[in-house]
């Protein structure tokens, strides 16, 4: 019984794992089947190459299967090349056939092709299963699905769909639905498991069985099936081909994996950066810098047309200079607002809760709602410049200023993501800061536009204006 | 066998349900016992205040329950009235133990109380249900778990555990686990479904049952819940108390909900929004503005100190009029650096891949990565100056201070949500928006201490420096 978070078991166990490793490998296996799998794993990943390796050739193929089958993309290559080929091939035919597919497809070409063929050697039916999922791009509903599932077929008792059950469950990621098929594996119905046990054992599953299934194609994007499945509370959902033929089963703990996954891939585009495969600390100095510098780039030559806005206006600048003492502030306001704005219209199209044809209830609403945060700090705004000695004239300009830039931002803010979605980008990349460069060239233009109208007394008489 | 994508169901079945719900009452019962019910939520979601209490009365209790427990809290405010307390009791007490104390605690205090006692009288168990799980914070483990469980007592055979779970099933949220409970409810293990119906019938349970069991206590945070079940793939969590007591467990599906919710309140804080609990057009325009102009208004304060920072140079700036045009290019690009690297750190917290304690890791890092980037910066922004025409020594001036500011982006932006999280705040909270303020207020300082040292020959030509 044990409370533990997350990466402290594994340090927990590490010395004695290591001493074992070193002194009794026999004691070793008998400790180790104590542990969970995912613990197992985050020790692995502690470990050096060497001994990760030993440790996996120590416990039996199936424990080794599933630690493997845990571990990020890289430490797995590290361990193919340390274990070798065709001592892992046995190893990684025991794996789960969703998670061996990608591990396959992961390898650089020529080591994926040697590891198929020695799995072909133990194991065909999985060679042949790993050829069928690696078609599927990674982040579709292909990539996703598993094909050890329970198949029954119709006409079949409750009774001998609970014996199939028990013979094939050790085999299947989840036992907790049987999936009816008929000829050319059409999907008929399904049943969970639940219902199996409270009808009677001589019902036909026929009639137990539910028909109207929701399916997903194998090129639906992992996110439409996250979000489906969180919204209906699967456990499990089914991938169908053409004529409704049942081409595997997509089950909740990897949609577990890709809510977390979209999450930070969200928010990282949010912020400008290519999102990274891996964690903060895990992922390479180099590799960092170039999903930073790529945007940072484009967003610093973006930036180039603030300086060509203020150098129209670079006599206006000269003649009063307490115009640039402003710039920052402003800007910053307009930026804050588009980006606040950005983030809910991004948030509420990932969530499916805006749509595209919406687009004039939002501007309408930005609008308003630009209207009055802007009316709010104009206030702030007019009292700040008040307070600093720039006359009323100049507060005249900062609250008229605060008033155009923060409606301007909640527009922008809000139409960009839309414009994005429309001609099929991501509307979360790199949205916020591109939106704050956007919304700062125009903030300088109502700026200097608000003050040679409020100010046009004072320019005439330094002879800028006529 | 459909595919349609979310709320389409709802929108296809709205108008033949309209036109039954007047005609012919009994025949839609049968209509909408084929239709999922998060599709009936989303149609009652779509439709009239009363038409939605018609629907609930019209369908059996148990289908009213499943329906009222995946409406959000105002609609389900809405039928509790339109329904009235004493006739929408017994649907209440058919919901969900999680669900229904839910919906209890979110009513205004004097009807849920009444609501309560209604209860009592049709299900005195229920009452007490609720009551129990209303104790614990909403967003705790303890406001996530459900009383449904199946528990069974030590020494029964298999056989006697899976006819429990036949005569109990209905009731359960989960039927896949079941908990091996000892004196006061003291939990002594876990078996799965899969595990029972691998084992022998006559096999004793305490065979069967793992003893190494994962729990929370009631007061886990439910962000921790939720990371802990998508890293260990668990698809229930049990809850315990003092004394190993379970008081509950913790469905797979409900943390689904919490990932994407937490997401959605992430993504938000990052921008300064204070979180909304509903979507983007049901958020009423008035809740948008509170929740957006507070922190608006904050981060317009702070950036009051620019203006403060760049008065402390206004001679500066007023002998050398080049250097106001370079002022939002260089702050706004301290600022994206600073959020990329605010962006990577609060990801990296949240999946519990960084530590407070690497914090002089993550230092030195983003030192590197600063002046790296900075570097590459540095060398576009003079190439940039001169372009411009502002000479090689302006020229300078522009690549220095990129360096400077930048590595400054990245090391603010990436301590600033340690120290939040040091001091016990999400360190999500408005940590881009309030970065780039810092950043903005450091860049200036940065970029005239450069000009004022670089161009110390023109200043001195102009007088203002000695």
């Amino acid at each position: 019984m044990y409370s533990l978070g997350m990466i402290r078991v594994a340090v927990a166990i590490a010395p004695e794992v290591r001493q074992l490793l070193e002194e009794d490998p026999h004691e070793l296996e008998e400790f180790l089947e104590e542990i969970h799998d995912e613990d197992l794993a985050d020790l692995v990943g502690m470990l050096a190459k060497e001994e990760g390796a030993k440790l996996l050739e120590t416990v039996s193929p199936e424990q080794a299967a599933r630690i493997l089958e845990r571990l990020d993309d890289e430490r797995q290559q590290e361990l193919v090349e340390g274990i070798g080929i065709e001592s892992i091939a046995p190893i990684v035919s025991e794996m789960r056939a969703d998670d061996r597919a990608d591990l396959v497809s992961m390898l650089p070409e020529a080591m994926g092709e040697s590891l198929l063929e020695s799995i072909e050697k133990v194991d065909p039916e999985a060679a042949a299963d790993i050829e069928e999922l690696a078609q599927w791009p990674e982040d579709s509903a292909g990539g996703l699905m598993t094909t050890d599932y329970v198949s029954v077929t119709p006409g079949m008792t409750v009774a001998q769909v609970i014996e199939k059950i028990r013979t094939e469950g050790t085999e299947a990621e989840t036992v907790y639905y049987v999936y009816v098929l008929g000829k050319m594996n059409r999907l008929l119905g399904v049943a969970s498991l639940r219902d199996l046990l409270l009808a009677k054992p001589f019902d036909n599953i026929d009639d137990v069985m539910v028909e109207m299934v929701h399916v997903v194609s194998p090129t639906t994007d992992q996110e439409e099936v996250a979000r489906t499945m969180a919204k209906y509370d699967f456990s499990a959902l089914p991938v169908v081909g053409p004529g409704q033929r049942l081409l595997g089963v997509i089950t909740v703990d990897d949609v577990m994996d890709v809510l977390t996954e979209e999450h930070g891939e969200d928010v990282q585009r949010i912020a400008a950066i290519e999102p990274t495969e891996e964690g903060y600390l895990q992922t390479t100095f180099w590799t960092l810098i170039r999903k930073r510098l790529v945007w940072l780039c484009v967003l610093f030559v973006g930036s180039f047309f603030t300086g060509t806005a203020l150098r129209a206006y670079d006599d206006v600048l000269a003649a009063i200079e307490t115009l640039a003492l402003y710039v920052p502030l402003l800007i910053s306001t307009g930026g804050n607002s588009g980006s606040q704005s950005a983030t809910l219209v991004i948030r509420g199209l990932a969530m499916n809760e805006v749509q595209l044809s919406d687009y004039g209830k939002i501007f309408r609403r930005e609008l308003g709602q630009g209207l009055v945060m802007g009316g709010v700090l104009s206030v702030l705004g007019a009292v700040r410049a008040l307070a600093w000695g720039d006359g009323p004239l100049f507060a005249g300009v900062v609250a008229v200023t605060l008033i155009g830039i923060v409606t301007m931002g909640c527009v922008v803010g809000s139409m960009f993501p839309l414009l994005l979605r429309r001609v099929g980008l991501d509307p979360a990349t790199s949205s916020a800061p591109f939106i704050a460069s956007v919304v700062d060239v125009f903030g300088i233009l109502i700026y200097f536009t608000v003050a040679k109208y409020l100010l046009a007394e004072a320019l005439r008489a330094t002879g800028v204006a006529p």
